[in-house]
């Protein structure tokens, strides 16, 4: 490993290496990492001293200060200041692409649309401020002359948890990470936010990190709304997790990490929800006469979105369940031909090009190997993969229903229609189904949507896993293990249900009600009276 | 304890001691229970047998069998269903009341208005099905045009979770048992319900269970829709909570068995969800003003608060939280009266009140007995306690911050205003929290209030938490351990969202689009359009 000379950009060169709890800047003390490009494996100044538990106490010690004056913020002034940030990031562009092509290997292209798409969704949770429903008011009014018993004033809202915290993914270095969906739709609800950093991208973070103190800044929020930390998942991320003052948790990452946070947050004295998206292969279904009629196309764009991004999608296509035969076979042939052409690219860190070399060495021997990539000197290179089996096969090995994070696929043939749902009802929760039908297909869709809707949290047709829309009919979300919890997305604008709960006011004096159930509507808000939305 | 000559009505002679499973009368293989009158002690007939986990798989293999086609009926079909169910219970009124009464010692006004409690909640749920929002109908239109990506046609709706295991509770036969608001809620949103009745009153239990296997006979419902089991926690209900069909649960009751079901929920291969309501002391806040203005009849309706049902509420005042001084003392003074003139009634079961005289008993000689209701000869009462202790007393002690689940609560004087907000900071999680406050107490109670946000479900001014309405804003849940989750109600029409989940349809053809989220609207729904609600 080399070190590189310090070519960047003045922000870039001004990254200093520390956390930001509340406003300031600190040192760690732990074990400090740097960033790898992992495309030519040089070393990224400068180095990023982990935190400890003491850090943490100490942030969140700040958020529970910010919390109480940062939750009875105004929706529009949440709203303002979720556009400084977005404004800060879009200012930072040059910076933040520069630093995270560097951090990840990433191209330039996906990465500036990267940071289009996080200010964007801060915009989007900006607009949900605004529109106001996220706060669930609802007015029961009260009945004096009920009988037998009068009914009394009753109003509800949701409020904000309290202090959350996010742990930043690797895949996504702006999107999923310090600024991304879990921190946007968090502090939307009115929760302070403590991050941890993905060491994989620690510079990223950091810049992104100083924009939203920034934008606390600019717009007047307490210090302790935002804190961005460094550190190990064992060591400081179950500090987090563990701190009795944080109320909920935000992860994008693997299985085993998610677990684990999920398991700590279950033995706290005080339970709390960990939002952890985690696992899925994303199967996709062509159906029979789709095959019949563009297999070939079909398995052409199929390596397009398994290959994107070197496969590191949580959408990525993992896996393809069909009905064997000769138009299978095209769809097959044109895939193995796309793989074997690909050119390889570099995964987001050494660790991961590691590991999916070693799940793809697990799939070797137990499914037969229909094509790779081209081999390549070059370090951290993700060799895509296709593999091929029979339904027999994959129902027996626990390996083969297993996620291979990076640009492999797995072909499952069966026997007929009645075979795919059989193999369909046995698999695992998953983010995403895709199926491609055709009118002839009408029938076979239909049976198969309605095992996959109990399956998955976004169900497609004709179309690719791979891309996200951030939206507010978006489901990034589904059953365990995609999730630890299918009630909720971390994508899109039902995200925010995530940090908020309920209460309920009964004869609240107008003076002390909250503006949100106030009478006369002065936040102009769709409000359920009795039952019925109204805006009056 | 003797057994009662069988001089019942028709109706209950008809009770057969057996479970429901799927429709069909079972027979369980396990040990046999026999419902105790508290009044009497007497034994009634017949003897309810438990089932064994060989019933729980029989109920949930019929539940996911059911759930294929259940969850495919419409709106209006489910309301249908559940005006069917509250039409018989309340046709079956008087045999309800007659062996609710002699299974709980409740007095006859009490559950005759918990049956109607009961209907009018299924009613509740049929109109929250006819209304429709339920469904979270989102569209986010395709924008083909779009650059640099077009947009895909993106919408989205609410399923229902699978098959839900509810637990009865002992303290409300009907309101809170085998059709109460878990039931109720589940069944509403699409889920087949796997009930483990409470073994204090097996007979409201089997006599409501029919009534509930009427329904869905009349309606056309598969038979798996419902079970009734009865079964001891340990070895039923643990195997209700971890068999893999089961996708949520809902109880109420302690706050050990409450957690222990979370834990076994969690430790799952496939953790699911459990919304348990299980432990609230209530605190009340007599603020200055209201103290000097009506001290003494305060003091008088509180403890009507404290007694009603032998204090076996969840919403039970079991704490008094003000600042020390001679008004307090009126407060305290007029409610020691009242206890002490008080009528010693039954409680639910001979465990109950052993539990209960337990509880107090620890309370003696940590805090100070203020008064005692009189005693009695008569069989499982409760006799009302009311204790006093000062804030430090209080805050150093476990014991006294700990339920006991009857007529008891604890009066804790504070020296100013600042010390009541210090000791309310740290309670744990409330259902309810109530202030008493007069127009001078406006500044006191709008500081008492933002901490009161943060640690229960509903806040009620000038009354008494004891009487939860059934309606459209009421939050029946709070912050651990009043509940497990947080973001939940277990009444009112909330609550049908802990059994759902969101899916998103990408491109589907229209064809084999869900009618909640079809073009044109046909179900008529408020549906969120690029995120505005409309009827259009």
């Amino acid at each position: 490993m080399t070190t590189a000379e310090r070519t960047e950009s003045a922000a870039v060169q001004s990254l200093t290496g520390q956390m930001i709890i509340a406003g300031e800047h600190v040192t760690g003390t732990g074990g400090a990492v740097y960033a790898i490009n992992p495309a030519s494996d040089e070393r990224l100044q400068p180095a990023y001293a982990h935190g400890t538990a003491d850090d943490v106490a100490r942030a969140s010690a700040a958020a529970v200060e910010a919390f109480a004056i940062y939750r009875n913020t105004s929706s529009l002034d949440r709203a303002n200041f979720l556009t400084a940030i977005a404004d800060n990031l879009d200012a930072d562009k040059d910076a933040l692409v520069e630093r995270a092509t560097a951090e990840s290997g990433l191209p330039v292209a996906r990465v500036t649309g990267e940071v289009g798409r996080t200010s964007g969704q801060l915009r989007m949770f900006a607009d949900v401020l605004r529109e106001g429903s996220w706060q669930g008011a609802r007015i029961d009014p009260a009945q004096p002359d009920r009988t037998p018993m009068p009914r009394a004033d009753i109003r509800q809202r949701k409020i904000a948890l309290g202090p959350v915290a996010v742990f930043g993914a690797s895949n996504f270095p702006l999107a999923f990470s310090v600024a991304g969906g879990d921190t946007a739709s968090a502090l939307a609800a009115g929760c302070p936010v403590i991050v941890k950093a993905h060491d994989a991208h620690p510079g990223t973070s950091e810049l992104v990190g100083r924009a939203i103190t920034a934008a606390i800044v600019t717009t007047g929020m307490p210090a302790g709304t935002f804190s961005l930390l460094y550190g190990t998942g064992r060591e400081l991320g179950i500090a987090l997790v563990t701190d009795p003052d944080v109320k909920a948790v935000g992860f994008t990452g693997s299985r085993s990490g998610g677990t684990a946070l999920v398991r700590a947050a279950a033995s706290r004295p005080e339970p709390i929800p960990v939002y952890a998206e985690m696992s899925s292969i994303n199967p996709v279904y062509p159906l029979r006469g789709a095959l019949r009629n563009r297999g070939a196309d079909l398995g052409r764009a199929f390596v397009g979105s398994l290959t994107m991004g070197s496969g590191q999608f949580c959408t990525n296509p993992g896996l393809v369940i069909a009905v064997d035969g000769p138009d299978l076979d095209t769809f097959v042939d044109a895939a193995a031909e796309a793989v074997a052409a690909s050119t390889p690219t570099p995964m987001l860190t050494p660790n991961i090009a590691t590991s999916y070399a070693r799940g793809v060495g697990e799939f070797d021997g137990v499914a037969t190997e229909v094509a790779r990539g081209t081999e390549t000197s070059a370090p951290n290179t993700c060799r895509p993969a296709l593999f091929g089996t029979d339904a027999d096969t994959f129902l027996s090995s626990e390996t083969l229903q297993q996620e291979i994070f990076g640009a492999s696929s797995l072909v499952v043939k069966c026997r007929d229609e009645q075979q795919v749902r059989d193999v369909t009802a046995k698999l695992e929760g998953q983010l995403t189904a895709t199926v491609h039908a055709d009118a002839i297909d009408h029938d076979d869709a239909g049976a198969l949507l309605q095992l996959l809707e109990l399956k998955a949290g976004r169900i497609l047709f004709n179309g690719w896993p791979t891309g996200v829309e951030v939206g507010h009919a978006m489901v990034h979300g589904g059953p365990y293990p995609a999730t630890s919890d299918s009630r909720t997305t971390s994508v899109g604008s039902l995200a925010i249900e995530r940090f908020l709960r309920p209460v309920a006011y009964q004869d609240v004096p107008s003076s002390l009600l909250p503006s949100s159930i106030a009478d006369g509507n002065p936040e102009q808000l769709w409000r359920r009276i009795d039952g019925e939305l109204t805006r009056d």
